[in-house]
C-alpha cells in the first residue's frame, strides 16, 4: 500500500503523517503534522487532496487535537474552513467531532473522549478501504463478463487510486485488481491536462504497483482506439446525476463518445455517495470554470516545491484567454456500466440509480 | 502580414531573414542568415519549421549562396541534408539550383545566375502564397454554405498559418478570411499537446490577426461540442492517402469523431501536393513515432531560448514509457470535404481526389 496517509504514535506522542502530493512523481516526502494548523496548511497546499481522502484527513485532524490536548471545537473550525468546498472534508471532521462529544457528553475524560474521535476517524479510514475493496471486485467481475477472453488493455483519465482513497481509489482500484488477477494486459494512462494528474500521479502509482502501464497524451487515445488497442475505458467520477449522467474530469466526454464510435465499454467506477439525487440531470450540474492560467502556463512538481503556489511558466501571448472547466458531463447512454461499491448498475437508467442508494441507504442504517 | 520570411537587400550585401519561431510567442526575434550555414542551422534548430516554408527557405537558401557568390552545388548539398526527412525543403531546393544551372548553362554569369535563382525562389513563395489565397476563398465559400447563418465559431489544431506558409497557410488562412469578412465569431484554439503549437504558434498568430480566439486544453473539445459551441472544424493535413483518409496532427482524429457525433462539419483545408498517390489508403499510412520525453517532460519558450534543445522539466517518474505518435489518421467518411486550392471536394471520395490531382497537374502544366 501507498504511505498516503498514516496515525502512529512515537514516544514524542500521537501525529498524522501524510505523503507531500505536490513532490510526486519526482520525491515521495512525509509531512508529519504534530497538530491542526500543520495539518490545515498540508491541505491548503494540496499536499493532501482528493475527496474520501480530505474526509479521512479531517477525522484524523479532530482525534489529534482531542489526543494531544488542544482545543477540539477550535480544531474543529479550523478544519471545517481550510477548503471550505470540499463537502467531505466538512463531513469527516464532522463526524469525528460528534464522536468526541457524544463521549463527553457521557462522561468520558479528555483521553477517552479523544479515543473516541480517534475510532471514528479509523472507523471512516476503514470503511472507505473497504467500499474500494468492493468496488475493485464488483469491478473486475464485470470486466471480465465483458471481455471474456482476458489480458485487458484499460485506458484510464485522471488520478483515481490511493492518493485520493482511504483505500486503493476506484476505477485504479478495479485496474490493480485485474493486474493481481494476472488479467491486465496495459494500463493505457493518459496524462489529464491541464493539471497532468495522470502524468504525475496515476503514472506514479502504477510503476509502484509494478503495473504495466504507458502514458499517452489525451490526444494520443483516438489513435489507441482506431489501432484497436483499448478494451475498456474506466474512469471515476465527481458526481452522479439521479438521470446516470456522469461528471468528472474534463476529457473524459470525448473518451465516452471514442469509446462509443468503436463499441468499446465505457465504466465508471464510483461510491454511491457520488450520486446525488437533488441534481435530476446532467444538464443541471454546474460547470466549475478553473482560471485560465492552469492553461496559458505549464508547472511540473519541480517548480512548485521550489517557487510553491503554481507560478508556471508561459506557453501562450500575454493577454489570452483560455476555457477551462474543470470537469465535463457525460450522458448516461453513451456508459455502459456504473460500478459502486453496491454492485454495477448496467445498463445506466434513473430507475437503477435510484435502486442503488436506497441499497446503499439500507446498508448505512443497518 | 507576419515578417515570418523575408529577402532583404541592405548596403551590407543581401541577406535572408527570418522570424525564429523557438521564441513565439514570448518574443518576437529576428535571424539574419548571411550564408547557408546560417539558415542550415536555423533550420536544424526549428527556428524557421513548416513543409511550404522550409521549400521556400531552402530556395532562398540558394539564391543566397548564388548572389554572394559562395559555392552553390556546396550549398544545395549542405540544405538538402539539414532535415532529410523535410520533402519540400529538398524540392524547394532543387528548383532553385535548376535554375541557376539552366541559366548558367545559357552562358549567364555568376551575377545573372543568382538572380535566375533568387526568381525561382520569389516564385515558389508567391506560388505558395497564390494557393494559400485560393484555399481561403475556397474554404469560406464552403463555410458560408454550410453554415448560412454566419457568425463562425470554428475549432482548429495545430497551426497552420502564415508560421508554416509562403503565403497566410490552409485551415488558419479560412478563418482568417472569415474574420475579414465579419463573419468569424470565434476561434477556439486546441492547445495541441504534446508541443503546445495551437498554445505557442496559433494563439499568437490568432492575436497578432486581432482575431477573437480562446485557447483550450484539447481535453476541452468535447464539452464545447456538447454545448453546441462549434460551428465548424477546421485543420491542415500532413498526407491525404488516395482514397481521401487524412493523416494531420495527433488529436485531429478525436475531433472528426466528435464531429460527427454532433452533426458539425469536419473540414480539412490542404493545397493538392499533400495528396499521395502512391499511398492508396489510412492503413498504408506510416505513423512516425515520436520521442515519449515529448510527454514525461515539459518545456516553455523561455526554457528553449535559455538551454536550447528540448531539455525540459519532468512531470512523470523516472522510466515511464510513453506512446507519442506524431500523427493520427481520419477515414474519409469522418471527413466533411477537402478544401484545395483547385476547390473543394465533398463527400470526399478516391474519384474525387484523382479528379483534383488531374486537375492540378494541368494548371502546372499550363
Amino acid at each position: 500500500m501507498l504511505p498516503v496517509l498514516r496515525w502512529d504514535e512515537p514516544p514524542e506522542g500521537p501525529v498524522l503523517v501524510l505523503l507531500d502530493q505536490t513532490r510526486l512523481p519526482i520525491e515521495e516526502v512525509e509531512l508529519v503534522c504534530t497538530d491542526v494548523p500543520a495539518l490545515v496548511r498540508a491541505i491548503q497546499t494540496l499536499a493532501v487532496r482528493g475527496a474520501p481522502l480530505l474526509g479521512i484527513a479531517g477525522a484524523y485532524g479532530v482525534a489529534l487535537a482531542a489526543v494531544r490536548g488542544y482545543d477540539v471545537e477550535e480544531a474543529v473550525g479550523l478544519l471545517e474552513q481550510a477548503r471550505p468546498t470540499a463537502v467531505n472534508l466538512g463531513y469527516g471532521v464532522r463526524q469525528a467531532a460528534a464522536a468526541y462529544r457524544a463521549a463527553a457528553e457521557k462522561g468520558a475524560d479528555a483521553e477517552q473522549a479523544g479515543q473516541a474521535a480517534l475510532a471514528a476517524a479509523r472507523g471512516l479510514h476503514e470503511e472507505d478501504a473497504a467500499a474500494s475493496a468492493r468496488m475493485a471486485e464488483h469491478g473486475l467481475v464485470l470486466l471480465d463478463e465483458l471481455l471474456p477472453g482476458g489480458g485487458h488493455r484499460i485506458l484510464t483519465h485522471c488520478n483515481t487510486g490511493a492518493l485520493v482513497s482511504g483505500g486503493e481509489g476506484t476505477a485504479f482500484a478495479v485496474s490493480l485488481a485485474a493486474h493481481r488477477a494476472g488479467r491486465l494486459r496495459r494500463l493505457w494512462v493518459d496524462e489529464t491536462r491541464p493539471l497532468l494528474q495522470g502524468a504525475r500521479l496515476t503514472a506514479y502509482e502504477a510503476a509502484r504497483c509494478g503495473m504495466p502501464y504507458t502514458l499517452l497524451t489525451d490526444n494520443a487515445a483516438g489513435s489507441l482506439f482506431a489501432a484497436g488497442e483499448v478494451d475498456a475505458v474506466l474512469i471515476g467520477a465527481d458526481r452522479i446525476a439521479a438521470d446516470g449522467s456522469v461528471a468528472n474530469k474534463v476529457g473524459s466526454y470525448p473518451l465516452a463518445v471514442l469509446a462509443k464510435y468503436h463499441h468499446v465499454p465505457f465504466i465508471v467506477v464510483a461510491p454511491t455517495t457520488t450520486v446525488d439525487l437533488s441534481t435530476p440531470d446532467g444538464a443541471s450540474i454546474e460547470v466549475e470554470q478553473r482560471p485560465g492560467q492552469e492553461v496559458t502556463e505549464v508547472t511540473s512538481p519541480q517548480m512548485a516545491a521550489a517557487g510553491g503556489g503554481g507560478s508556471g511558466l508561459p506557453v501562450a501571448p500575454l493577454g489570452t484567454q483560455a476555457y477551462n472547466p474543470a470537469f465535463d458531463v457525460t450522458p448516461p447512454d453513451l456508459v455502459t456500466a456504473i460500478v459502486t461499491e453496491q454492485g454495477a448498475l448496467s445498463p445506466v437508467t434513473g430507475g437503477g440509480i435510484a435502486d442503488l442508494c436506497v441499497r446503499s441507504r439500507q446498508v448505512t442504517i443497518s
